[in-house]
This record gives C-alpha cells, sequence and structure tokens, in this order.
C-alpha cells in the first residue's frame, strides 16, 4: 500500500519556563506499518494536559520524560485503520497514548475500545477518561468525603475539577469551586456547585472563609503556589487534601512550597498525592459508574475543543495561561 | 498555714524572633491554697520542649496560646504536698502541667501520678512523658513503619526523635537519624541506629542518598525547612511523612514551605500531622509497652538536665540553639 503521511510534532527542546513553538518540530512522516500485535490508529481528538509539562522536564517522575527527537505524549481517541491484533478491526473506536500526531502505530494493548454511543468521542477524553478517572479516583479514594462536609477544589472550571464538585455534589457534600474569572465561576453554579470563587478577582483567603465556615474538609489541589496556602490556611480537623497537580508552579524553575504546611500538624490533616495510572485497573468500574451519572443527568462533561494538529504548541499553551474553558481538546481529523 | 513562696515565670511579651530573657518576668507570689477537687504540688523536674515556642504565639493552634501575664506552660513532675482530691495525698509522685514556677495548685484531674520505682522522675518527662508518647503514637500510627523498610528521623539526637529511632529498630526497620553535630551522631549509633548524619558538618542529600539506598518509607519530621525538603527528594513509593513539629521553623517570622512537596504525587506518599495529646486515652497502653523495652534493655531514655528555676529562659533556648543533649529537663527542686 502506498505509505500514509503522517504529521507529527516532535520534541526539540526542553523548555526552562513557557513552553514555545520552537520546543517542538512538525515533521511528516509515513506512519509505521503495524507489526504483529500492532494497529494503525487515525487520530481524531487529542487530550491536552497540565501534566504534559512535566513529561516535557527531564527529571524522574511517575512516568518517564518524553525524550529529545520523540514524538511528544498526548492521551487520543481514534479509529482503528488497519490492525495486527486480533482484538481490534478497522472502524473500531479505541483511546490509548496515541501521541501528537494524525496516524498512531502502537501495540493493541496499550488500546482500549470506547463505546460512542455511550458518549461522544470527546467526553472519553474527558469525564470517560483520564480527567474524569483523575476526579473519581483521587475524590473518592483519597479525599474520602462524607456526606455533609465541605470538599474544595481549585482549577475547578478545568476538566478534573469540574467533574470533582459534580462528584461532591453527587456524595452529598458541599462543593466550594476556586477558577479564574467570573465566567468560569458563573459556569461552576450552573454545574451545581454551592459556591465559586474568582482567584483572578476575589481574596481567596475571604472567599474560603465565607464559603466554608466549618472549615474545608476535603481539598483537590490542582493549582499549588498560594491558593494551596490560602486552603492549609481554612482545614478543618482531620482534612485530607488532594495533591493532584500544581499548574500554577509547571512553568517556574522553583517551586514554591506551601508555607502553611504546619496546618498539617494543627488540624491533625493529611495531604496525600495521587496518580491517576495507580487505578488502571479500575477504570472501567469508575467510568461505568460515570456514565451513570450522565445518564441521570447528574454530571456533565464540558470540552474545549480547539481543530487543526498545527495549533498544537500554543493550543497547549491555553492550559498555562488560563485560557480553556472545560476540558481542553485538540481535534485532528474527523472520525 | 503560712504561705508558701513561689517563684513563678510569667509571660510578659510575644517573642518575634528568637527568645530573649525579657519575654518573661520572674516574680514570687505566694503559692495558692488548693480548692476543693485541687492538689498543691511542689515542683521538681520541668519538661522544656519545641512547642512552647509555639504556645507564645498569639494564633490559633492545637492548644490556646498562653496569655500575656500568665504562667508560662510546661509539663512537669513534682510531689504532692497537700491535697482536696482524694485521688491524691502527700508524697504522691505525679506528672501534668505544672507549669515554669516552683509550686502549682492544680486540679486532680489534670494530675497524673508516677511510679518512681518503675523509671527516674526525669524519664517520666522523656520516654514515659510526651515526648516518649509523640515518638510511639506518631510512628507507630501515623508513620505505620513495616519491618524491613527504611525509617528517617531529624532531630534525632533529641527526646522524640531517639526515641522514634529506637522503637524504629524495635519494629524490625531500619533507623536513619539526622542530628547536628559528631557528638550527637555517634550517640545515635550508640544507641542502634544504622546511621547518622550530620547535618552541621555533611551534606544531608547526599548522607540519604548513601544510607537509604532504597528511599525512605518513613520520614519523622521534627525539623522543616532544608532538612523536610532534602527527604521529600528520597522517598520511597508510598511513603509516609510525619509532621511532628519544625523546630528550624519556629523561630521565624515567616515559615519556609517544602518546595519539594510534589514528590508526594510523584511518589503516592503521604505527609500528616500529629499531637500527642490526641492518644491522651492510650497513654498509660504506650508507657506500659516502652516501660517494658526499657526493662529489656532495647530503649534507652536520655536526659539533659539544668539546674535552676531561674535559669529558665536561657535554658529553653538551648532547645533553639540545638545545645541540648537529650531531653532538656529544668531541676527545679530536690523531690
Amino acid at each position: 500500500m502506498n505509505a500514509i503521511a503522517n504529521r507529527q510534532f516532535r520534541l526539540a527542546a526542553r523548555p526552562e519556563g513557557a513552553i514555545s513553538a520552537s520546543d517542538f518540530t512538525l515533521a511528516t512522516e509515513p506512519a509505521a506499518e503495524p507489526g504483529e500485535g500492532e494497529v494503525l490508529v487515525k487520530v481524531t481528538y487529542l487530550s491536552l494536559d497540565p501534566a504534559m509539562r512535566g513529561w516535557m522536564r527531564d527529571a524522574p517522575s511517575y512516568i518517564p520524560p518524553v525524550e529529545l527527537g520523540a514524538v511528544m505524549r498526548a492521551g487520543g481517541v481514534g479509529v482503528v485503520v488497519e490492525s495486527r491484533d486480533p482484538k481490534f478491526a478497522p472502524g473500531d473506536r479505541v483511546t490509548g497514548a496515541l501521541n501528537v500526531q494524525e496516524y498512531a502505530t502502537i501495540k493493541g494493548k496499550g488500546l482500549t475500545k470506547i463505546d460512542t454511543r455511550l458518549a461522544p468521542e470527546t467526553v472519553w477524553l474527558n469525564v470517560l477518561g483520564m480527567p474524569g478517572m483523575t476526579a473519581y479516583f483521587g475524590l473518592l479514594e483519597i479525599g474520602a468525603p462524607v456526606a455533609g462536609q465541605t470538599v474544595v477544589v481549585s482549577g475547578a472550571a478545568g476538566a478534573v475539577g469540574a467533574t470533582v464538585g459534580q462528584i461532591a455534589k453527587i456524595k452529598g457534600c458541599r462543593a466550594v469551586g476556586i477558577a479564574g474569572g467570573p465566567q468560569k465561576c458563573a459556569y461552576l453554579l450552573e454545574l451545581g456547585f454551592d459556591a465559586a470563587i474568582d482567584y483572578k478577582n476575589e481574596n481567596v483567603h475571604a472567599g474560603l472563609k465565607q464559603h466554608c465556615p466549618d472549615g474545608i474538609d476535603v481539598y483537590f489541589d490542582n493549582v499549588g503556589g498560594d491558593i494551596l496556602d490560602a486552603a492549609l490556611a481554612r482545614l478543618a480537623m482531620h482534612a485530607r487534601i488532594v495533591i493532584c497537580g500544581a499548574i500554577s508552579q509547571y512553568n517556574s524553575t522553583s517551586v514554591q512550597g506551601p508555607k502553611n504546611y504546619l496546618s498539617l500538624l494543627v488540624k491533625r490533616a493529611r495531604m496525600q498525592g495521587m496518580v491517576v495510572f495507580d487505578y488502571a485497573d479500575r477504570y472501567a468500574t469508575g467510568a461505568m459508574e460515570m456514565a451513570g451519572w450522565m445518564a441521570q443527568g447528574k454530571l456533565a462533561s464540558r470540552e474545549d475543543v480547539v481543530e487543526g494538529l498545527e495549533t498544537f504548541p500554543d493550543t497547549l499553551n491555553k492550559l498555562f495561561r488560563g485560557e480553556n474553558f472545560g476540558k481542553l481538546v485538540l481535534k485532528v481529523a474527523a472520525g
């Protein structure tokens, strides 16, 4: 067969601060023929996530960094074009680490079939994908909220945060979101959050005091920095802090440590990190329960779709400028 | 009866940085006659602890601050002189919040009898007292070490730290202590620690790398600051950090937050605060097991005794200069 032209973004340099277009090269190469056990997938949508900044850093982390010259890592959804794994057939809709390119040649065991009758493709990158699983397992397993308690989440209009707040409500908790700008805050209230704090226009300390009169029982942190410190200053006894991310710090060359960490002592509280991959063997259970909530209208999934593979570096930066509204997704091709 | 002259240190000012003698006034007043349910105790030894710095601060914490003009709070041991609580009789040896003075008039329910045949009075301020209980419950309940794992403790030659390391050894763990100076480090090895790192003369990062080849499973933190960051950088997967104190930060006007806290995420680790008072209903159990270990020669208790109530402010500062060697105790009177 004629080789398929595959445009792809490769990591060209490791950014020191903010990501720039010159950190990537856009190359066109023939898509690799699938070998035994491999599948050729046409990428339709890619998930753009804060974690990608960490993967560009040459430092030990929960997964190895992307090597210089390699195609940038990204999760995505797509459609099978050719398969040498008996579990997949052309036309199957799948999700996996498809990376920032138009076609992925990938081992079948790295792919999961998705049911697009249950929810559209982009939802499988959001509530039914990694962000949803992160919210579900992070909140329920690490945060361990109890009905009647107060759950605060930062980055609340983001993919993980919006789902955290909605699950908190489903579990009978008070949900308070912290997000940037009146539009995002209005969106949180639409989603059923009890209160929203606009960190760009309000004093976060005052907002937490007002909206969490009995303190914070669970704080789900996506941002780090000053907002983490404000939450630490407002903990209830035996509070749980879920460290999921620290987007305010990812572009910094030195991380700002939480100077109020001694609240952990005063409040007998704990702060614990989580990585969604640890729950991989339970994703199906999580997705099933979440799909049920979506069907009952209790859980909404909102995606911010930007079209065109070539926009990748600039679109990725929307995350760090706080410009995305809902889960940021890059549309690479029609399905 | 003739009133008993009672010398006492009252809090005169709230220190901004280091404690100075002028933060206290030494007053002499008649000891109060015990009312119904109260006991008059002659103080023999007082426990001087890093936590006292926090009690001088006018900020919300796990117990109210000492009020200006009040006798400075301190735990101590003493002998009953007069009792209007039927549970106590003159001559009984007791421990409780006797405060920085020669005589305490205190409710009987705030006192616990001690058995000085089991261990000398000063040991009841150390391994069988608050520091011992802090080490016992903090390590075993929050740190939850498993035989074969590596336990690191800072402030390791201090009252809490030395006991943490010895209990870690009793539980079959590798114990690594961080302390200041060759003499303290030699003492840790005498106590059975597997390794000691002299933070005043060694690079703590390098020491932890050398002595914790498989990473740190439990880090018991008494100091905060750079040493906490060094430990965070060396965590094993699923590590537990016990936040017991932060002596390096107590005299600072702004606390240095742990900039490596994102290791909690990478290592799926948790950092949790503890306050010994939460375990008050189990002190007797803890003391019984610890006394058993002492009787078997598995657990040593070392006190650094300074004599003379009048030396109190300067003696207290030994803690913050790292000059005490073993549990710092102020001898107020012979028993």
